[in-house]
């Protein structure tokens, strides 16, 4: 059985912690050392205290790349690329990185777009992977389908609640409990930066694509998951699109389409990605859900992590969902 | 000063208690009978326990019509017009409903439209009331300035996410703590049976009117609040949308435009409605917030009272937000 | 009717804002400044944004003294005496301060202890009030009556909840949402610092108490409200409790015995304290609910005002209830 | 490898669901049926919809007892002492019980009481399994080390949080989203059941056990996870305590003694216990936090069923936790 062997960067923030959480229970991984410049000799548990009692491992300050066969970069937007300039990874290590630094092919270098749904093949001989963004994740599992056959011909419009930890872990005042608590407001209407991804794909799989895409995110009072209403005006039938995502979807183990309307709480705590698809008068509406830090950030990591080594792609992550 | 006596119909659910928890610090306002026959007997505080120390008043079973000047029913939907038709209101008394049982022009008979920002002038001559429902205060207080402004020429969309009290004091599924805690989901997409009034409304001030509205109502995992983010096309400035709203409203006490964005806490347990609007490339985007049990039911119908008898449209009505 | 003109020093925090919510509606109360330095300018809403609507009023950095009644300080813990120190209060004005610094004896200086339901009469003739801690005022309630019948014979049990706003503005790990949604914690075992106003109370009424008491705080994963559960042995019976009880709160407006159960939003968004008594074996346990800022904090700054300035006890203070 | 054959019993409610999601990915257990009256013909899944894409198995309301090696009941409290009565189960098939009905030595017949941190050798070699309350498990585990030390001389003082999903699938009010949402409250104080199996384990323990266990249990406004404090006079130090607990839990894979203080989202979706212990004055306080589904239900029962058939302790019962 291949075991690799794994460093993490950035390991003490919400990403990190979620990437040690899958990786401790992966069968075929082992970690070899676990980056944090701040916590560097502080046991594991000590930040994520879920821990306890599941490793003994300390955060480091050295990078011991001649003892891994990939890195995993949970740093924040931007800063991986200087990591990575002033930390180069030598030649034979392979690299994943959950920031967006390397997700736009203006910028991505030798880094494969790490979205299996639309190009596990690209990712099975990648180097290293740009993983793509949580809203973008969710999104793009969504329009795959109709990118594909071409029936992205109009407009569309999108709604989509983000838990708080899509947020990151530095506290400001709309993580902050006594805000959010049953709170809801919007953010970065029409503007959000994972609109660009999301366009990326679509045109690779629908060249022509240049239809707008209207996207309206929410602050969710929840800590984990991205709920995503996506709408647009579309010829086909109910059971055409059905069939359509049924379709692309059949050889991917973790993207499920569903005959019943899909909650948030169906895939927390799990690397799946649910999917409904309905049809009402001229639109057709996608409701798509991924928990944020797993299908959407660490979840999606691994998964690459495993195409890259040729190992089962569902290898540590099959969990227990948390349903409740 | 005024002193109007008022009895409550359908005391025991949310909106009858909310009603009450409103009267009962009316400085003009006398409750002579609240009816209940589930509960006729119990004290008011045996139900909404928290007006202990408040009121010793009872439920009862019996209709003192002859006592009073006016009728609140918060009944269920399709339940007013029964109630109404075995029980009979008699001539001078006046009715506030809050059903949606005589909302639209065609089963309206003598119930004026409840909507002050709408035809406040309508409302004060008018013998019984039709009370508006809470998506629909929402977001027809988000487009009546465009819609006088003959400006809602094309498409129009619409996400808005309601707390749990929208959905009645029946306990269900969708209601339940543990389904609905950290949860998310839509729930009658592109039919909401609100759009009927909806488009009512906007058609009696833009006379053409009959542009598609696209409507993602979301279940929140919060209990108070209803917030909408409504956008369309729409070739104004910002400033001159900003202007529009400004002009609308500078006549009515409840609804603001905010120069900045709103979040939902910062209306809940208030009658007011915040409103933001921004401008993105050709999109114009109303942000929209209320309480769904104040301005969108129980403190509308109270300022309705309040105009159907001449009194000052916010007594009774500023109450200290919960801001939290 | 006596208009009492009042100015409010560190209104930018969450006491200080809910002093704001409380006087704007108070129907005797002119606010003549709000002092904050780091908001020196801004609208009142640009802070507390539910205000938008209520108030064109801008914070001040400076001390107009000379033009109110009442001084009431939101100050953090500690800052209180250092601030009075450097700008002292002319003689004729009233001070209510919200912080620790004055509370007991041993460092209360002119300050009177301000729980009215322990000595209304000493704080109808103060010149300073040193309004009492949240937890403290929710304990206090829950063994006066008992203290006062010389009845707390043995060593006390408390366990209470306190919801995010009890820890202050300031951002921290603990109020953070994605820590602090749905997570339960204690701090401050058998330490909590309102121990000490809490003893200090009971041996005013009860000379010879010297029992140990017992407190384990909760940090709760909701905003508003504190809810404790108090237990000692007590050879009365519970119809002799319950009486004690109903005797003691009789002529207080606000502290209520509940012959059912009580739960936390039962008092949330009011000025009240819901307490209910039951006997069980041996020991009496009594159940005590407020909410945290109002009753806990501003709500009662206020109903000390009232009394300070001979005031109905009750003006601007019986709020509609967020109940849900 | 062996390969444990099971029949679920009550597959359809929060702790039958539970089972399921933890069988489903145990390594060596096969799932033969799942047995549900209500939902017999449907997919699991259309009930526990998170298990879309795991699993096409369906209910049955036929009992395969010939296929399986164990039965796990996931039935109401009472329910499934009938239910043995009217469907027993042949004799070689082991049988767990996850209901009350055969905690107590006075109704046990042969189960054995199912807490491996207490009994494990008498647990290896039962044939039928009385799972312990949830409740019960985070207090027992909380002072089984004092209980096996003879130090548990004075009377014990309990609170206990608990969230929604302890209380059952039903829909009541206390239950409802509307109701439970921010809100906090207490329940059978004093009186809990679960008190007799906690004093039936003490004193096994400890011989002359018969100190008084003054227990309150809190309703919590989350969903998952019980956290208890735990207090009473102890002549021992803190490290001499901690040392008792650190020494009777090194050979139990899910208890863990913590040196930081715990909160309740550390062990969210883990089958484990974790405990702080803190000496304050006289008093020693224990702060035990579970997974009231995990390692309170249905977690224990699949530890349980491990130590029956001789597998590994913590077979399928490394999960990835929640965290947030």
């Amino acid at each position: 059985m291949t075991n690799i062997k794994a460093g993490i960067i950035g390991g003490a923030g919400f990403t990190g912690g979620e990437t040690l959480r899958i990786l401790l229970h992966h069968p075929q991984v082992e970690i070899k050392f676990v980056h944090s410049r701040s916590n560097a000799g502080n046991k594991l548990y000590a930040v994520h205290a879920d821990l306890l009692g599941e490793t003994e491992l300390t955060f480091t300050e050295h990078l011991h790349y001649e003892e891994v066969d990939v890195v995993i970069l949970c740093l924040g937007h931007g800063e991986s690329r200087v990591f990575l300039q002033n930390n180069p990874v030598p030649e034979p290590v392979k690299i994943i990185d959950l920031s967006h630094d390397f997700r736009l092919a203006e910028n991505a270098g030798n880094f494969v777009y790490g979205l299996p749904e639309l190009q596990r093949k690209r990712i099975k001989e990648a180097k290293a992977i740009a993983n793509p963004g949580c809203f973008a994740t969710c999104i793009q599992l969504g329009l795959l389908p109709l990118a594909k056959a071409g029936q992205l011909q109009e407009e569309i419009h999108i709604s989509a609640i983000t838990g708080s930890t899509g947020a990151g872990q530095k506290l400001q005042k709309t993580t902050g409990f006594t805000w959010r608590n049953n709170n809801i407001s919007t953010y970065k209407a029409f503007t959000h930066q994972h609109l660009h991804e999301i366009k990326q794909s679509l045109a690779s799989l629908q060249g022509e694509f240049q239809q707008e895409i209207n996207f309206i995110p929410y602050r969710g009072n929840f800590t984990r998951g991205i709920l995503a209403s996506i709408y647009l005006n579309c010829p086909l039938s109910e059971e055409e699109v059905v069939h359509l995502y049924q379709e692309y979807y059949q050889e991917h183990p973790f993207t499920h389409v569903s005959s019943q309307p899909v909650d948030l709480k169906q895939v927390v705590n799990t690397n799946k990605c649910f999917i409904h698809v309905q049809k009402q008068g001229n639109k057709v509406l996608i409701t798509s859900a991924i928990d944020n830090l797993a299908k959407g950030a660490s979840g999606q990591a691994i998964q690459n992590m495993n195409l890259l080594f040729g190992l089962e792609e569902t290898a540590g992550l099959l969990w227990k969902p948390a349903a409740f």
